[in-house]
Order: structure tokens, then sequence, then C-alpha cells
């Protein structure tokens, strides 16, 4: 049976659990990106031991490579990734509006070219929706067209109203099982009546849970946060309220203070194998001339197993000569850094208190 | 105290264990190779699992990055890298020979520039030595010039004796501790007789190993075991004797049938990363196209990670999408294979048996 139950609120702030067939997440919850079929540099057991109580796979990666069908053949993408905690796929809408020449918006749905041998896929609401179903995703995202920043009032208008189509349409074709969900997404661009329009129209369809989509596309985070100060307040409080792509921990932290409860992004992966390691202090660069002797750990009170066992020294001479294992302890550290940022937010919440940054 | 013992001979194979301050080594050995002191796509403790008991470490490249005054500075190479184990470091001598254009051979030592910024060194036997001690490697090699293939008696000669010239320095400049350990370099090409005069050469200054060099260097593995069938008889059967970058499995067994109880190679992490697995049944390509659907593990009874946990269709999967999780699970797969075959080969020497290489 999937399931969302608030334990606590604080201001606006939720702490919560969400059971599905595939476990408990605690939420606010961050999802690592698993793009295809893996977290970049990590081992199954390692996301695992950071923390965390789900992950985010992309669909339109998977539907090229190795395609769905296959999956499916070796038994789902929990099976294939020997992963047996929630998976969430996004539905592709936004990967695929990322091509830019290469595609073709319809009514029926998106046409477009793999960037990979130049071969013809139609996705459709109906098909994102199968793809899902045949992958075994534990949360199913419906499909829509993901808005581009900045757009007119009236584009945001057409294009919400085509996502609510989407949305309806994504909906008609979830198959239903006990503990799987199926969440709608939220459009309108930066219009608030348009939220508005598009939240009511996602709640009359009863999805498990409600994505606010259509941020973190380059507004900016004031932007950002005085779309989500309403767009949360029109999504129902017993579903859980996932800001996509999202993000910064000062993002993650001010969204969470709007009642969002689930977040997902590529920040701590991609930038780790950058350089980029996330402290409490702030983010660093690793790659920075300042650790070249520097025999401390990264972060001196960090439980990874990254700073339990290198020193920064070590890991600004990995990332420097390229090596594969610089990559893995700057991961490591990374997604340990953000799973205990989401613990450390929910203990606040707990507590009633306000998030602060520095604790 | 440096010890080699012998526990068992199998006509000319040797079932025995090296005694360093760093632990012990059981031989017939094989060592992964941590160029830059990580061994690519692997964390260390991964190394311990698959059975390594000592790993190589290439001077070259870690004088030239980060340095070895730094490493020292961080407590050395064991404490940088956090491997407790024992560490072989090469004299740098190989690599540099592979600069062609870029060095100099002089009595003294070789000239050369850094590839990465330009900067001159000129490392000496000495020089070769120090740096080694100031890593901190647990066996230290002297410093030699890596004959190429093919080359005349005459060319193989002068060598040779520079070799050796070289040799006495380093073992004059080597600074004994308990547990360490410093191994000579037989040269001397093709030739029996320029093997011969190397190795009495080296038993004079009293190593605690002894090396053959300037073989597995192109000349293929009929002509690499035809010298291999006299030289190892030429240096002392109380002492380690050790193969330098060999090899392919039938070859490291051709060679511990010869006599020789230590290895290294590359192969296993670099092949690894390409898509080439190592089984019983010989090496196979994952990136192959009939692996696409192979729902079987890399080796249906081989214990290692990669196998108990995830299937050729999955690493096939990763492998052709270049994802770094894919150079884990093959690195890992491999560096097991190779230890699974040395204690297959230790075992077949207790019982005195001619190793069979599919048992």
């Amino acid at each position: 049976m999937f399931n969302f139950q608030v334990l606590k609120t604080h201001n606006k702030s939720r702490r919560g659990v969400i059971t599905t067939a595939h476990g408990k997440i605690q939420t606010p919850a961050f999802m690592p990106v698993g793009t295809y079929g893996s977290v970049k540099a990590m081992l199954p057991e390692q996301v695992d031991e950071t923390g965390a109580d789900i992950i985010l796979s992309n669909t339109y990666h998977l539907m090229l490579r190795p395609g769905e069908e296959l999956i499916a053949k070796m038994g789902g993408l929990h099976k294939f990734m020997n992963w047996d905690k929630p998976i969430l796929t996004d539905s592709g809408g936004f990967q695929v509006m990322s091509l830019a020449n290469l595609r073709k918006v319809e009514e029926q749905g998106v046409a477009f070219r793999s960037p990979f041998d130049g071969s013809s896929y139609f996705l459709t609401p109906e098909k994102a929706t199968y793809i899902q179903y045949l992958l075994g995703s534990t949360i199913t995202m419906a499909f829509d067209e993901c808005l581009e920043f900045p757009a007119s009032y009236e584009r945001s208008n057409e294009s919400m109203e085509l996502s609510m189509r989407w949305a309806e349409r994504s909906r008609n074709s979830f198959i239903k099982r006990a503990g799987y969900g199926q969440f709608g997404i939220m459009q309108g661009g930066v219009y608030d009546d348009l939220r508005q329009i598009s939240a009511k129209q996602l709640v009359d369809m009863d999805f498990e849970g409600y994505a606010i989509g259509g941020l973190a596309v380059g507004e900016g985070q004031e932007i950002m946060f005085k779309t989500l100060d309403t767009a949360t307040s029109y999504l129902p409080d017993h579903k859980p309220k996932y800001l996509m792509g999202v993000g910064k921990p000062d993002d993650i932290i001010g969204a969470v203070a709007r009642g969002v409860d689930m977040f997902d992004c590529v920040l701590p992966t991609r930038s780790g194998r950058n350089g980029q390691a996330f402290t409490k202090q702030g983010a660093i660069n690793i790659r920075n001339a300042k650790y070249k002797e520097d025999p401390a750990p990264i972060e001196e009170d960090c439980a990874c197993y990254t700073c339990k066992n290198f020193s920064k020294s070590y890991i600004h001479h990995l990332v420097r000569v390229k090596e594969i294992t610089g990559s893995i302890l700057m991961t490591w550290h990374n997604l340990h850094y953000f799973q205990d940022l989401m613990h450390r937010i929910r203990t606040y919440i707990e507590k009633g208190k306000d998030f602060d940054f520095t604790a």
C-alpha cells in the first residue's frame, strides 16, 4: 500500500514518511540520481550507506540504452542494478525538451531522434507511463512538457494545459499496484493563477503525490521561492510534494520551509566528479592549490567513508591526476553530505525549530 | 625483519611466504598496480578483499605528481593512500625509458622532462632509491636501464653492465630498515651468458630479492619462457624471484613453473576498464552484443562482489554507456580472478601437482 504520513509539522515544514512496496522513505528526502541505472561512481551498498532511502533514474536515458524491454526481461530495474529500495523515475519529458532541434511537440506526444544512433522515437503519456511500468519504478512520474524560462503568460498557459491533458492520459494509463505510486506534475511557469489551475486539475486526478515542475530551469532562487510560497499550498497536505531537479543546500532548506517533501539533483554526484565538495562551511573545490598539503579530511566531523580514511591532500592529488578513485571518494562524501543535511533538517522539524544551516 | 621462506616446492615451482614490516606475502604472488597511489577504480578495502597481499606503485608517476616530498610530509605512501599492507615500488627506470625523445641516458643517470609541465628531472640510482625511501616502500627496486627488444649482443651487454653499476649504487644508497627490502634487477636481454653474469654480480650485492627485468617488452611468450628456463636458476633459491610486468594468466602459470615467485601487471585493471573480463574459460569482452541480454554473472562459480550481485547484461550496459560503476565492477572481478588464480596455483604446488588451468 502506497501511503504518506505526516508525522510532525513546523510552520510549513513537514516531517513525514512514505510507505512503498520497496520500503519507507523518510521525508524531507533527497534522491541521488542514477541516470543509467547506476549512481555514477558508486555501488548500491555505498549509496545505501550514505542514508539514501530512494534514488531517481531517468526514463529517457534508459529507454534509449539499454531499452526498457531489456530491463523488463532482466527482471526490472531494481534487480538489474541490484538496488532493492524505492526508485522514482522521471517521465523523460524534461530530457526530451532539452534535445532542442531534435524533437517536435504535438498534441499526441513528442517525436525525437536518438542523439546516439539517430533512430526515431515517439514518446507519449501512455508510452512514458508504460516504460516506467516495465522498469518497475516504485514512483512513476506523469509525462509533461517542461516549460522553458522565461515564457510569456500565454505560452505558459498553453503549455500547462497541454501538460494537464497529458497528466490525465498518464493517469489513465497507469497500472495500479499495491505499494506503487504515480505523481502528477504541476506546471504554470511563474504565474500564480496558472499554478493554481494546474494544481486543481491534478488533484481531481487523485495522484499518489504531486511534483512542482518547471522550476530550477534558470529562474533563480528568488523567483523559485516566490513561486513555491503559494504553489505548495495548492497541493493537498496529505500527499507528498516533490520539487524536481533541486538543488543546492540552501535551495533545499528554503523549499522545505515552504512545504516541499522530496528533492532530486545531480549536484552532489556531478560536482563531486568535478572536484566540488560540500561542507557545513560551504562548498570547496578540492583542486584548489591550498589543499595540496592539507592532511585533514574534507570535513573534520564528517562520518563518511571518505573523511574517515583520506586527507584533502590525497583527494586533491587523485582528482588532479584524474583517477577514478578520486571521483568515487568525492561522490561518496557529497552524497553523505546531502543525506546528512536531510537528516538534520528532519531532526529540526521534529524539534519544532527553524533549521540552522551551520548546526 | 625481511624474510623469505620456501614452504614447499614442486619441480621448479615454489610455494613461499615473504615476511615484511607490513605483513606477509604469500607466494607465488600477484601485485595489482596502483600507479598514482590508487589501484584505478578501486578502494583499498576492495583491493584487500580480492586477496591481494601487496600492491605495486610507480616511482616515476609519484615523483612527478604529487611528488615524493609531499607524500613523505603526509606520512608516507601507506598512510597517504590508506593501505597498510606491503607496497613495492618500481625505480622509475622502465617509465623513463618509454619517454623516448624526452630522455637522455648518461653514466650518472637519466635526464628527462616531465610530459606534464616540461620541467627537468635527473634520475640517478641514488635519487631513485631515496625517493622510494621517502615513499616508505616496503620493497624498493634498484634503478636500471630497461633494454629495448630486439637488441644486439653488444648493446645488451653494454646496457646490462650499466644496469649492474647502477644496481651497486642503488644498493649502496639503500637505507636498511627492519622488515624493508631492496630487490636487484637482472638484465642481459635474451642472452643466457649475459643473464648469468648479471645474476652473479647482483648476488654479490646481496639484495633481499631479485627481479628478472627486460622481459615482457615485446619478445613474446616463447622467448620469455626460454630466457626464464635458465635465468631463474642463476638466482639464489632462498630469495624471492620477481618477473616484472607479467602478465597474462598463461604467462604467470608458465613462469611459476620456471621458478618465479612474484608478478605485477596492469592487465586486470586496464583491460577491465576496457571491457575485458578474465574467466577460467578464457577472457571475454563484455561489450560483445551476445552479452546484452545475458542474465548470468561474468563467471557462474566466481565468489567476487561483481559476480555475486550483477549480470553480464547489466555490466555490458554500464560499460557501453561508459559508466564509472562499470569500470569498478569489471576491475573488481578481474583483480579477484588474478588473486584466485594465484591461490589456485599455490594450492597446486602445496599438493605437489602440475597446475591445471581449468580446475
